[in-house]
């Protein structure tokens, strides 16, 4: 079967195997994307780093820098966000530790690492290199709303951190295993640190995020499927630009909207309630047919994680009943009622 | 009266007097920068510079460089797009003669001047500065979602280039003649070059665009009012995530829609219907209610300028009808209406 004609963005490769670096991470949310990357890349992780016990056990190896350097460790990936939003002590001496001791290190924070002093002096004197996935390729043309040939999904919610990458990957994976032609298009750091190519889009100047998006995921052949992984929610007060512009510049064939069963509120704003999911895929699609009026909605993803085997079924049928489409939880059910329906749009 | 308790991100001053660089732009709308400022504020500029005889009037004084310096003009002032992207050497040339002169110059472009070896070379040995808006004071945090006093105004549209500043520069000056307390607050390039402090929204990082709204907007006394400048449109596809973002950190009590009667397609996607009046203000307020369910459409603003008198009066009418607000165009009917209509928000 022929593959996609172009290719997107690519980021510089990581160098595998990675040790992830947790901190003091106390929960799999706050260690977001070290847990992701270990959940999905395993094969590519040889330990994690926590900087105290209580920090969130990822089920790797406990490892040192220098037990890291001499196992082969290639790259040390910091896996979660700063706490508090400025370096700490800790975290600029594990990180000059492992320039010193020849591994690279990627970061996906917003803050810039490379302008700290200890930092730059470690990188002056180190063979290894600071790969800064927000910082690098940014550069893209304003969207110029052209239909793209091949098909698109992009992942909605109902908040930020609610499964869309999950989704997205669980749904790559099993088209892949199925010998359909896919494609994985990260848009965030974890996803970048996953999947190798991508676009961290909400690093790009505003004013080009629709047009970073329409270069991520370029003309393709009639049966690829892209696959992109989504950002926040238009219900999301801080980001629900950034999907904006995401869902206008993917113009996407399928929508699957993702929800974890449980959340009331915004994560960030406990006074904000979450959308029905009703309203949450009526307003999403909505904003996608202004740029593909063939767009639909092709399932649910529920992370019912919480739940037992029959509440998740409760919820599933309710979502069923309420949208019309095939509602799954990709750690439960596995994902192929959505990837059925895909042959509707 | 008490003026408002804390002040916006302010850009670093731009000296006055100005020449305001035309180039070869054909029409207003082409050299829209210029354009606005010479309109908005006649007494900072001193001349024009245009690059050949077909490049559009502002009806000030044709001027080069050596005359600029010569009437002690303090400014060049880019005030126009730049055609293709890419710096020409015409733009180079006059560049380079300014600074040599000891003019500043001023450029409100996405594209970075500072980098070509040209220019870079005349401010090596120059006592003016290069001043990039789009390139300053970019730095804000992720928006808070916390409830600012005083009160907003934003002004939205059905496209691009449709009144939005025009609109909102109309009813700050009506309002500051008729003794209230409230400020402009520039979103744009022209509308900094205008106003003097604001933030160039599109020119921010994606994530941090309502936070960046918020910064514009700070807590002020319970009646100032600031007219926030929009920008975009939610139904253009190249930009709307930059309006939605600027809406959620706006969080704007009022709203007014511009709109251009006889504007029927996208200015850039000719393929592209423009919204019905209804339609683009049901969404706009839509988007603003989930962050401030008190806001209202508070007035439509028409740019009739192509139209008759009798025609103008028909659009203007047929406006208030459909969406049961007043309907002015700034320039032919005045903008009171609107503002006796914010004593309701």
């Amino acid at each position: 079967m022929p593959m996609k004609i172009e290719q997107p963005p690519r980021q510089k490769n990581i160098a595998a195997p990675y040790l992830l670096f947790v901190g003091s991470a106390r929960s799999r949310i706050d260690a977001k994307t070290a847990a992701g990357i270990a959940y999905w890349r395993p094969e590519l992780c040889r330990g994690q780093l926590r900087l105290d016990a209580e920090a969130v056990d990822l089920g790797l190896p406990d490892m040192s820098i220098q037990q890291a350097a001499a196992e082969g460790v290639r790259t040390l990936v910091l896996g979660l966000a700063m706490p508090g939003g400025s370096i700490s002590k800790d975290w600029v001496q594990t990180i000059v530790e492992a320039l010193r001791l020849g591994l690279d290190v990627a970061s996906g924070l917003h803050t810039s690492l490379s302008g700290h002093p200890e930092i730059r002096d470690a990188l002056a004197t180190s063979t290894a290199s600071l790969i800064e996935i927000r910082k690098r390729n940014l550069e893209y043309p304003v969207a110029g709303y052209r239909k793209r040939t091949g098909k698109r999904l992009l992942t909605v919610g109902t908040d930020c951190s609610i499964g869309k990458m999950h989704t997205a990957l669980a749904l790559e994976a099993a088209m892949r295993a199925a010998g359909r032609s896919v494609d994985f298009r990260a848009t965030g750091q974890t996803g970048i640190l996953i999947a190798g190519p991508g676009v961290p889009i909400d690093a790009i100047v505003a004013d080009f995020v629709a047009g970073a998006a329409e270069a991520l995921s370029p003309d393709a052949e009639p049966d690829h499927w892209d696959i992109i992984e989504g950002q926040g929610s238009l219900f999301h007060p801080s980001y629900a630009g950034v999907t904006l512009g995401l869902i206008h510049g993917s113009q996407p064939d399928a929508l699957v909207l993702c929800h974890e069963p449980g959340r009331l509120a915004n994560s960030d704003f406990a006074d904000l309630p979450l959308p029905t999911l009703e309203e949450c895929a009526e307003l999403h699609l909505r904003m996608a047919r202004m740029v593909n009026p063939a767009a639909r909605l092709a399932g649910i993803s529920l992370n019912t994680s919480a739940l037992s085997g029959q509440e998740a079924n409760l919820q599933l049928q309710r979502a069923m009943d309420a949208l019309g489409v095939p509602a799954v939880d990709p750690n439960r059910t596995g994902v192929a009622a959505i990837i059925q329906e895909l042959d509707r749009c």
